[in-house]
C-alpha cells in the first residue's frame, strides 16, 4: 500500500439547471428517449463561468474542509478536456487565484478517465517522497464543446468541477493499487476540441471543430467490455476481491453501463451509487463530484475499501483501489 | 537521488524551414530585427502533419534507439499546449499509432515548461515502485495557434518534438532534484488556444480566440528576474553548485534570457547551449530537441550533471538536476 489519505473532497456545480424537458425546447428529443437510454434527467450548465471558476470554487472549499493554508500546498494538478485556454493552462489560473505561493501547477487530460488518471499521478507524487501536500481537481465546462443542435451529444455532458487533497500518512490508508489502458487505435470514436490546422505555408490541413463527435453504440459496447476487465485486474493487484470493496466509484456516463458493470462483479447497484440523473457526464470531474456527495452524506467510512473507475476519450480506461 | 535513467533521447521535426526572410515577405519584419532581440534565424513549419504525427515519429526513434519493443512501455506521457485535439489526447494516439498495448498515456500542459514538468511526472512514476519503463515526449505544432499577421507572436515560434524514454535502474544514475513554481497571477502574460465558451442558455460569454497574444517585455523581464531563482533552489535541493553542472538545457525562448542566465550564474555559454537559431520556441518540445541534438553530437556522456530549465506560459518555472 501507497500511504496516503484524501484529508478533504469538495464539488463547486453551476446553478443553472438544465431539464431533459428544456432539451425538448430546443431540438427533437425528450425525457422518454433520453433517461431510459442514459439515466440523465438533468445536467448543469454555465452562465458565466469558465472551467477555472468551477475548479477555484472547489479549491477554495477543499481549503476550508481541512484547515489547510493555501501555502501548505506543494502542487495543483487539475484534469480537464474542457480548459479555459492552452494558455495559460488551467491548474496555473486557480494558482494564482487561491494565492498557494508554493504550489506548481499543471493540467492533465486523459478525457473520462481524468479522474483516475490524476488520482494516480498525484498519488504518485506523494509515494515518490518528494512532495506532501497534493491539490487535485476534475473541472469541465463541456457545454462549450457541445453543438446544442445535435442532440446525440448535447443530452449527455454536464458542466461541474470536484477535488480532493491528499496527504502524505503514516496510517494504515492509501492507495492499494491501479491498472490503467489505453486504446488509442479507437480514439475516432469520441472526439472534441480541435483547432483549426493551419499555417501561412502550408494553408489550412485540417479545419476548426470545436465540438463533440461520438460513436455512441462503439462507446457503449466498448465499455462493457473493456472497462470490467481494467477494474478486474486493478482489484487483482490490490488483493481484494469484488465483494471486499465497500463502494465503486466510477464514472458517471451512463446508468445502463454501470448497471452492467455491477452485475458483471455481482454486486448490488447500492456500492455503484450513481447522480448522472442530477449533472449527466462531467468527464474527469464526474468521479469527483460523486464523491464528495457521499461523503457529505456520510456514507464513506474510515476503513472502506473504494475502486475508482474511469473510461472514455482516449480511449482510455482506469481504475484505482483505495483503502481510506 | 531516484535512480533512473535517460535510456534513449529523440526528434522529429518538420521539414518545411521558414527564415526570418520568409517572414519579410508575409510581415513588416526583418532578420535585422528578429536575430538580435531573440537569436531565431529560422523555424519549422508543418505541411500536413499534426501534433501526433511529430510525436509519433519521436515515439518511434526511442523504441529503436533503445531495441524495446512498443509492449515494454508502462507509460506514455506528451506535454503539449498545442495537442491535435482536446479528444482523443495526443499521447493516446502516440500509443495507438505505435501499439503499445501495455502502456497508459495522458497529456499534460504546463505550456513552455512541459519538458520539466513532464519528466517530474514520468520519474515520479519510476520513482514510486508503480512502473518500471516510460515514455515522454514534447510535441508542438505552434503554427496553428499563431496569427501569421501578427508580427509580434509568429516570428517566435515553431514546430517540433522530441522525448525521452526513462527507465528504473541499480546505477548511481537518476534525478538529484527539482524545483517547481506557479505564478498564475501572472497567466495573462501568454493566451492561446481558447474556444468560445457559449452554450444555448447563456449564449456567448467569451469569444473564440485560437491565436497567442504575449506581453513579450513583461515575459522577458520575468524570465529573466524569477528563473535564476527557481534554478538556484534546484541546485541547492540537488547539492551541487553552478559550476558543478556541466550542461545546462534550457528552454529556447530567446537567446537573450539564456545570455543572461549564463551570467547570473558565472557559467560560460557553452555550459548553456542553444538551438533557437533553428527551431524557434517549440514550447514543451525545445529542450527535448537539444538534449536530443547534444546526445547525437556526443557532448553528454556518462557521469555529467544536467540542469532542464523550463519557462513561460501559465506562467510557471520549472528546473530539475539530473545525474546521467
Ligand atoms: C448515446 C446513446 C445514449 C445513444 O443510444 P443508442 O441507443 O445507441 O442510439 P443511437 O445512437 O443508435 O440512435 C438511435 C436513434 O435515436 C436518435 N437519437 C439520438 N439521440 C437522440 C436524442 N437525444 N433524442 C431523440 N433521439 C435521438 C438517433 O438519431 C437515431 O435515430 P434513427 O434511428 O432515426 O437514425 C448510447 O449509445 C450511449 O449511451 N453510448 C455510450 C456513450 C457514452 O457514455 N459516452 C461517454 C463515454 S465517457
Ligand atoms: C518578443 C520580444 C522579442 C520583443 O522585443 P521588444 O524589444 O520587447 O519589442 P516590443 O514588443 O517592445 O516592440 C518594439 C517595437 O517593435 C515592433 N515589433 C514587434 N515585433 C516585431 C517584428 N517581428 N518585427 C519588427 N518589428 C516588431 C513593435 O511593434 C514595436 O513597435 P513600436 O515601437 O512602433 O510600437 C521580447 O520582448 C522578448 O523576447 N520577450 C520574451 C518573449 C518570450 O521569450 N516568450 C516566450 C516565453 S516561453
Amino acid at each position: 500500500m501507497e500511504k496516503m489519505k484524501i484529508a478533504a473532497t469538495a464539488r463547486h456545480i453551476p446553478e443553472r439547471v438544465v431539464s431533459n424537458d428544456d432539451l425538448a425546447e430546443l431540438m427533437e428529443t425528450s425525457d422518454e428517449w433520453i433517461y431510459p437510454r442514459t439515466g440523465i434527467h438533468n445536467r448543469h450548465v454555465v452562465d458565466n463561468e469558465n472551467t477555472s471558476d468551477l475548479a477555484t470554487g472547489v479549491a477554495k472549499k477543499l481549503l476550508e474542509q481541512a484547515g489547510w493554508a493555501p501555502s501548505d500546498l506543494d502542487f495543483i494538478i487539475v484534469s480537464t478536456m474542457s480548459p479555459d485556454a492552452l494558455s495559460p493552462h488551467t491548474a496555473a489560473i486557480v494558482q494564482g487565484n487561491i494565492g498557494a505561493e508554493n504550489a506548481f501547477a499543471f493540467d492533465l487530460n486523459a478525457a473520462c478517465s481524468g479522474f483516475v488518471y490524476g488520482m494516480s499521478v498525484a498519488s504518485s507524487f506523494l509515494t515518490s517522497g518528494r512532495y506532501k501536500k497534493g491539490m487535485f481537481i476534475g473541472a469541465e465546462v463541456l457545454s462549450k464543446l457541445v453543438d446544442w443542435k445535435d442532440r446525440t451529444v448535447s443530452v449527455l455532458f454536464g458542466d461541474g468541477a470536484g477535488g480532493v487533497l491528499l496527504e502524505a500518512t503514516d496510517e494504515e490508508k492509501g492507495l492499494l493499487a491501479e491498472e490503467l489502458q489505453a486504446f488509442g487505435d479507437r480514439g475516432e470514436a469520441i472526439l472534441t476540441g480541435r483547432f483549426a490546422n493551419k499555417n501561412a505555408f502550408a494553408g489550412e490541413i485540417s479545419p476548426l471543430d470545436p465540438y463533440f463527435h461520438q460513436d455512441g453504440r462503439g462507446v457503449y459496447s466498448f465499455a462493457t467490455r473493456e472497462v470490467p476487465k481494467v477494474l478486474d485486474k486493478a482489484l487483482a493487484k490490490a488483493g481484494v476481491s469484488a465483494d471486499d470493496v465497500d463502494l465503486y466509484i466510477a464514472h458517471q456516463a451512463n446508468h445502463r453501463i454501470i448497471e452492467s458493470m455491477a452485475k458483471n462483479f455481482g454486486q448490488p447497484m447500492d456500492k455503484f451509487p450513481t447522480n448522472m440523473a442530477e449533472y449527466g457526464n462531467t468527464s474527469a470531474a464526474s468521479p469527483a463530484i460523486l464523491l464528495d456527495e457521499l461523503v457529505q452524506d456520510g456514507k464513506v467510512k474510515p476503513g472502506m475499501t473504494i475502486a475508482f473507475v474511469g473510461f472514455g476519450g482516449g480511449l482510455a480506461i482506469g481504475a484505482q483501489v483505495w483503502k481510506v
